[in-house]
């Protein structure tokens, strides 16, 4: 079976949307999205493709071992003979695993691992001298003599010139190895004197840092390549030993070697012995021929696999390419399915690996069915279905959090849990006026994470206040206040219904419409939320100033006294008082004036600041009393600098500087530290500016409201049932961010192997609104952003991997204890909350519009307007633009746009509350583009929806593939990702 | 002659140390700086080098009009036959000048330039084609008629193929053309109807944007590629056209084609023809290649010329490098002096580019003698040798001037000249206490910038106040008011004193020793000045807001009072007075109080602001009288945006929005596009922010001083005497910053034709300084910064270029009359004066900063700071790094910053201003460094001093080479850019 395109593209669109998602997604699985988690050497592995789904619960168990044995990674070193004619060393050059680092003699260390480049004549040489030279294929050394021997008995060596070329050859390589530290030690330059210890390691060997990063059971090829003046003729040996062993300190990871490989020769030759070493170590380097001299039974079979290499290499013309600049490693290796030499097919069917992961992600795409999307079409058949896939795994659910990488995830997740707590609960004490405040977001926090954690269908889930459901809490907070209705009761209501609702969408499968959610639903969705975030960031800053106006030079309010009631109780009769009640009032207020009050004859008034004139019982009167000078400006430079500080170590994960540890904890700590920072501005310079409002004690912000909310309060009875209007339009919402969310953390390049739980975690959230509004709590759904922080926290990766090669992902630690845990952290929280008082609101404003401006620059859409403001010429080169004319780019850019901008005008009148319908008007709006666009430029710009999926003709969809392009080109696109790309909601 | 290794590197190092300069040098030639200004297809040209400082004034010749006639640029295009079997038709599916541009057929738009990529086997069934094929060498044909019967006559067709394959070849192929706009206009997709219009260009073809790009003479070579099926076996023709002749629309630029190759075969091959189609292409596009081509007799020249591009080519495995990436060109492309063949020897001697570029570049090195710094050995025989050389160019320097270049530079100097007047003056005004000020400022820029241009030795310099004199005069001020002098007298007597310590370094011919300045001076002075602005904006930035301070609650300073003084005089008794009077005086100032000072009994008193309080007549009383609020945080906030606005702008440039016009103009203009935003946002609030002093008429600031500063004033007569100590150090000081300024402007790379004048502009200083102590205006000297903007105005660039080559330079337009015309703008701008008293003091704070930040982050010397935070592994490839290790470069960076901290020390005590003799003790430094580093590392990480230069063996210098290191990847190295790096001084 061929995959035809449609799912192929299917498949590479599911890889990979996610790359580039706003903060998190960005740390979050970086290799598999780009690559699809498969490391250059795993595509040889049979085994890794096995542990689907259904391999039951090991997560620990290493895909090496399982499945047929696969080759062991190679390890190849060059081993250049320097200093003819003077004193002859053996010095390391180079070396290889996936990629070439090259010894940079003048720095004394290695250089970055970097693509090698070879020139084509040192391949050619090289083919002519293997072809010329000795082939020992399984060789029975076991030792470095014995090989020498083996190498040097066979040549038509005078005994004299062999005498000198096994010592030579048995004289100990000079290493630049690089122990655990960054410190650079060169290996002694004492040549060996003794035989006897030939083939133990040396210390400095087994130190190296290199050998942790190599995975167990590698092999080591060495090639010794120089030139030699004793020789008459060039000298080649290529060999296989029968059974790997350490050639003592030949290489500089004390490795079993499995190829040793021998080019020396007069000097005429010069250089090329350096490149033609190289050459051979760049060929054993490759996949294909490594596999391929593994297995060759005669000198034939070497040079047909050298020139099924040359075959497949790619050219760079001399005229326009300096072969001396170092390519970076690319960050995703080309894919290796049309690579696969025809024996390697005997291993496992035709094209095993690449045939296994389209169907291993045919299993479980976005779009296509997946068991967990498939309508059973019984009440609750989906939810029924869900419970008793997730029962199976309730216990690994527990046993799988023993390991110390859950400690490190708890502490940050529970940070960004109470950052987030404060934040929007700070928000939502605005929003409703303190129907609820902070104080309520920790307790419902804490208990609608646990809840859940604990009954979820993914319990990597994080609960979190989310931005729509805020803003819709906002309107209906207006909405009730315009009619003077008792908040907290309707809101009861409104709560009961949307429970009710959603049970109604749990019994009738409706999770399964996700699919129906296109790139464009879910971009729509996020910009619109993100620029109420920044406009609502950027518009509480400025009612901030309003409320602590600038004094200008020349406005009226000007001067504040303090004037206290005379004995008489009459304020504002003027009456002399003796002078000693004067003094006693006066003479502790004005010890820095030089220019009494009394001077004026003005005994019952001073100049104390008005907070202090009503503790004295006086009353500060006068145009400026209520204006605090500097709040306002103070309170802008707060918002900037959290915001902007928490923008800049948000980038500090991909400057240059700090160790990686460093770096990622400034970047995951980026909102924590930059609010600490505004604290800790603010706590020094002591002023005034607007604060957290915290209760003091443990009782609902409301005063006098009990934590239980009463059923009717002063509403009429009637208002319960008209809450279901608003219900409805709330739980669209609901079910939009909810799954919307679900699918994102589902996505099949997380490799869960636990699988998902739509119907049951919407069965949650609908429980979780009946709890929540019982107790006026916030209302809580998915967080995005958060919760793939928590998967990020948890992913396995290998750790051995090749120099510039990045670590490959293995799955994640799913399991529901780390989540329990930081809800119940975030619960004790609660008796920390005094401490909260002391956080400036302008500093919850700055990242607020960070949260913002985050979310929307990560989204494909934005990088479409973006394209509008560029020059053709400057634009970057995105797969979509190869694919899409521009013109229609912009034209559905400009659709985008108008839909934005319409959502934005109903956000603005009063009918504002029905936005939840505006949202899912979106599906509609992009069911009606596939009149205006074709398939084909939909599938670039957005995705297909599933009924196009499905009728989408084999090759029609790409109709431009079948007479332009490089066929070469195209195939491999499709398994490209197109753009860096992702749908996240805010959370 | 072979170039030695001294030689190479110094030429390296002086083509390239201007690299990255804070913000003027970044825009400033950027090509030849990289790339030493040679586009790949000049290195071809054998007359272009010709055009060097002798020869003659005529700066509008084109290089590609001088010497022996070079092969004309071609333009290669493929043409693909699509469709087969339905309609064929021809589509232009890829060209080719410098690098590749493909069709993205989705897209409909061409892809950005970029590396061609080839597969190997392309390449050879490419030459067996062609081995088997037609080739037709200087083919008579004189129309595309004419050519296809010669192509299909000597085929072995019959006749009914050969006429099918006729029809097909005459058929109009279809080009997407980019007309002047970036509208995509497909061609015409009907087919030819008639013949008898065949040759003539179609109005799209003469209309396509890229024609302009390709300079006169350019030639058009065709490739027709495709399958066929009605063909029986493979059909290959290779033609060179005798005399080239537009081949109607078979290109789609009316080109005359010089090569026609045609490559047609059954379906079997498969795409292979479309591969093989780019093989040719950019074979042609290969210099070599072509130049065989142009001149091979047979095909075994041909066979030959692709065998040595096959031997040439760099080859990327396959399992490491995805060859679907497309290469961005890159920003220097290599050099071709190993490349030539050579037959091409036989033009014009052995590598007659490279070594001609060797000699020129060795005719005016930075520091081996250049004629005008060979010492004369008589007294003032520089300054003679310079006039004498000057002359000879005086009327050309005006007549130079006639181009419209030069209007848009003057606007563009004059800006930043008024802006630096501007920002200068209100710092010297600050730094001594108002004995100048702007206007001084404005009026000293114009006269001494305006007789600098008209008698210097550079013409190109501009003068300004510049960062080192300003802090030496501050530290005058200090010294004179410490010991109650008469500061502009005392200043008159140092300046004539430094004119004549000035002129005895003119008559001694000292401005030879300039070569003893390497990067190690010139960083550590750099470096300096960079640390004393950011310390002073910022330090300035700390006292305003101490000035102005901000009001915490619970601070005494609260309230203030308006007293008006009672009608017996007796302010401080109380007197009460008629209910009459009392609503006089209050009524108006409080009306917006509901709580009226009468009720208080008070009546002499009011609310009313300070100012308005002591217009009335009244006295303010009260301890907050003197504070304004708002102030303190308003600065900061205009301080903040005017420094992060200007840095902002300034990366505009290198961003790929806007056309580049607009992001130049932005980039350009930042500092004055940031001090407007901050006058705006000032004027917007209307706040008392402190503002730029400017005095209300032309008078000198110092009140009561004449234009003409007095003698002695109030000084004792030894002082005059005494002034000569201060006046030495000012001299070094003088020298170090003019000079260090002279050498930058007067690199080999700018490519200046008349010659610098050490002498006669260090003449003219001293002259300057005379003029200027005498009127009291402030000291001028080169600026390096603006002055590179400046010789930036002005460079002549190669209008033609190939897609994705960067323009190349020819020069810069040697003239007075641009800097003239700017220095009577700026003195004509004094009556502007009135306007500069809205710029707030904080905002020019904010510029200052951002001209500190920009000067130091442009330095090596930063680079290798940042590197002592970046572990090994993260830092970036700096050759430097490859060359040397990192711990030696660590204790040079250690040592740098050792220098600057004493230097900053002795700034910072009473000997601060004996600081001249510490930047010169660098040089003693950095002669000291010989004994620490070895020759080689101080050559990467400095620069060779000149005796050092001489004494260096010929090869000893790089002993690393000899053993390691392909000598490939070496020899390039030598002619490569070290590091972006640079040395400039603050302007």
């Amino acid at each position: 079976m061929q995959p035809t395109p449609g799912t192929l593209a299917s498949e590479a669109r599911t890889a990979l949307v996610l790359k580039g998602c706003a903060s998190l997604t960005q740390m979050m699985l970086q290799a598999q999205e780009e690559c699809d988690g498969h490391s250059a050497y795993e595509n040889v592995a049979t085994g890794e493709l096995d542990s689907g789904p259904g391999s039951g619960p090991s997560p620990d168990t290493d895909s090496q071992g399982q499945g047929a044995p696969k080759d062991p990674l190679l390890f190849i070193q060059l081993n250049e003979l320097l200093g003819w004619p003077q004193v002859l060393e053996w010095r390391e050059t180079g070396r290889w695993v996936l990629f070439e680092e090259k010894l940079e003699v003048g720095g004394g260390r290695w250089s970055a691992p970097h693509v090698p480049t070879l020139a084509l004549p040192s391949l050619q040489k090289l083919r002519s001298l293997l072809a010329e030279g000795l082939v020992l294929l399984d060789c029975p050394a076991q030792s470095l003599l014995e090989l020498v021997e083996q190498v040097t008995r066979v040549e038509s060596l005078s005994p004299e010139l062999k005498g000198q070329l096994q010592s030579l050859l048995l004289q100990r390589p000079q290493h630049l190895i690089q122990t655990t530290g960054t410190r650079p030690c060169w290996g002694s330059a004492h040549p060996r004197e003794s035989l006897h210890d030939e083939e133990a390691p040396l210390k400095e060997q087994r130190q190296n840092a290199l050998r942790q990063k190599l995975p167990p059971g590698a092999e080591a090829a060495a090639v010794l390549a120089g030139e030699l003046g004793f020789l008459a003729q060039p000298l080649g040996a290529f060999v296989r030993l029968q059974d790997p062993v350490v050639l003592g300190s030949l290489t500089e990871v004390p490795l079993p070697s499995r190829f040793f490989c021998l080019l020396l020769g007069p000097p005429a030759l010069g250089r090329s012995y350096h490149e033609m070493g190289r050459a051979v170590a760049v060929l054993l380097s490759d996949l294909q021929f490594q596999w391929s001299a593994r297995r060759a039974s005669n000198l034939h079979d070497l040079l047909a696999a050298l020139d099924a290499f040359l075959e497949e290499v790619t050219v760079l013309p001399p005229g326009r390419w300096d072969p001396t600049s170092r390519i970076p490693p690319p960050k995703c290796l080309p894919s290796q399915h049309k690579r696969l030499p025809s024996q390697m097919q005997e291993v496992k069917g035709p094209s095993a690996p690449r045939r296994a992961r389209a169907e291993d992600r045919h299993g479980q795409p976005q779009h296509a069915p997946s068991p967990e999307l498939q309508r059973t079409g019984r009440l609750f058949g989906g939810l029924v279905q869900d419970v008793r896939r997730k029962a199976s795994w309730y216990p690994s659910d527990f046993l799988d959090a023993l390991h110390p990488q859950c400690f490190s995830a708890v502490l940050y997740i529970y940070l960004a849990t109470i950052t987030n707590a404060i934040t929007f609960g700070g928000l939502l004490g605005e929003a409703t006026d303190g129907a609820q405040g902070v104080l309520e977001s920790f307790l419902g926090t804490a208990v609608a994470g646990a809840a859940f954690c604990l009954m979820a269908g993914q319990p990597l889930t994080i609960l979190s206040s989310t931005g729509p459901v805020l803003v819709f809490e906002r309107l209906l907070f207006n909405f009730s206040r315009d009619y003077s209705l008792d908040y907290l009761p309707f809101r009861l209501w409104v709560g009961i219904w949307v429970a009710i609702f959603c049970l109604v969408l749990v019994a009738t499968e409706a999770s399964v419409l996700v699919r129906y959610f296109t790139r464009f639903t879910e971009e729509g969705f996020c910009a619109l939320i993100s620029l109420i975030f920044i406009y609502d960031a950027v518009g509480k800053m400025l009612s901030l100033m309003h409320a602590y106006p600038i004094q200008r030079p020349g406005s009226a309010a000007y001067g504040c006294f303090c004037q206290y009631p005379d004995p008489g109780g009459n304020e504002s009769q003027w009456t002399r008082t003796k002078a000693e009640d004067r003094d006693d009032i006066l003479s502790m207020d004005l010890v820095a004036d030089h220019c009494s009050l009394q001077d004026l004859g003005l005994v019952n008034a001073s100049l104390l600041p008005p907070p202090e004139c009503v503790q004295r019982g006086g009353h500060p009167r006068g145009p400026s009393c209520h204006t605090v000078p500097d709040i306002a400006f103070f309170s802008l430079l707060l918002f900037l600098t959290s915001f902007l500080f928490a923008m800049a170590l948000k980038h500090v994960k991909t400057s240059r500087f700090f160790p990686s540890v460093v770096r990622k904890v400034l970047s995951d700590f980026s909102s924590v530290l930059a609010i600490l920072l505004g604290c800790g501005l603010d706590a020094f310079l002591g002023l005034a500016t607007p604060k957290l409002m915290v209760p003091r004690e443990f009782k609902p912000t409301l005063p006098g409201r009990d934590w239980l909310v009463s059923s009717f309060g002063t509403n009429p009875w009637w208002l319960s049932v008209a809450a279901a209007l608003p219900a409805l339009l709330l739980s669209i919402l609901i079910f939009m961010d909810q799954q919307i969310t679900a699918v994102i953390l589902n996505r099949a390049e997380y490799k869960l192997r636990k699988g998902a739980g739509f119907h049951l975690d919407f069965f949650c959230v609908a429980l979780l609104m009946l709890l929540t509004s019982a107790f006026g709590l916030p209302w809580y759904v998915s967080a995005t952003v958060i919760s793939l922080a928590h998967m990020d926290s948890l992913r396995r990766e290998s750790k051995a991997c090749a120099p510039g090669e990045p670590p490959s992902f293995l799955g994640i630690r799913e399991q529901r204890l780390t989540g329990l845990v930081v809800f119940i952290l975030t619960g004790v929280s609660i008796f920390l909350a005094p401490i909260l008082k002391f956080i400036p609101m302008p500093v919850l404003y700055g990242i607020f519009l960070y949260m913002g401006v985050a979310a929307i620059s990560s989204i494909q859409f934005t990088k479409r307007v973006q394209l509008l403001l560029m020059p053709a010429k400057h634009q970057p080169d995105l797969l979509l633009l190869r694919h899409v004319p521009l013109s229609r780019v912009h034209l559905f850019t400009a659709i985008q746009l108008a839909c934005l901008g319409l959502l934005w005008i109903v956000k603005s009148t009063p009918a504002a509350i029905i936005f939840p319908i505006m949202l899912l008007g979106l599906v509609g709006v992009r069911k009606a583009l596939e009149w205006v666009f074709s398939p084909q430029e939909l599938l670039w710009l957005d995705e297909l929806m599933p009924e196009k999926e499905r009728r989408a003709p084999e090759r029609g969809l790409e109709p431009e593939y079948s007479f332009s392009g490089s066929e070469n080109e195209d195939s491999e696109l499709m398994y490209q990702p197109k753009a860096p790309e992702i749908n996240i909601s805010v959370n």
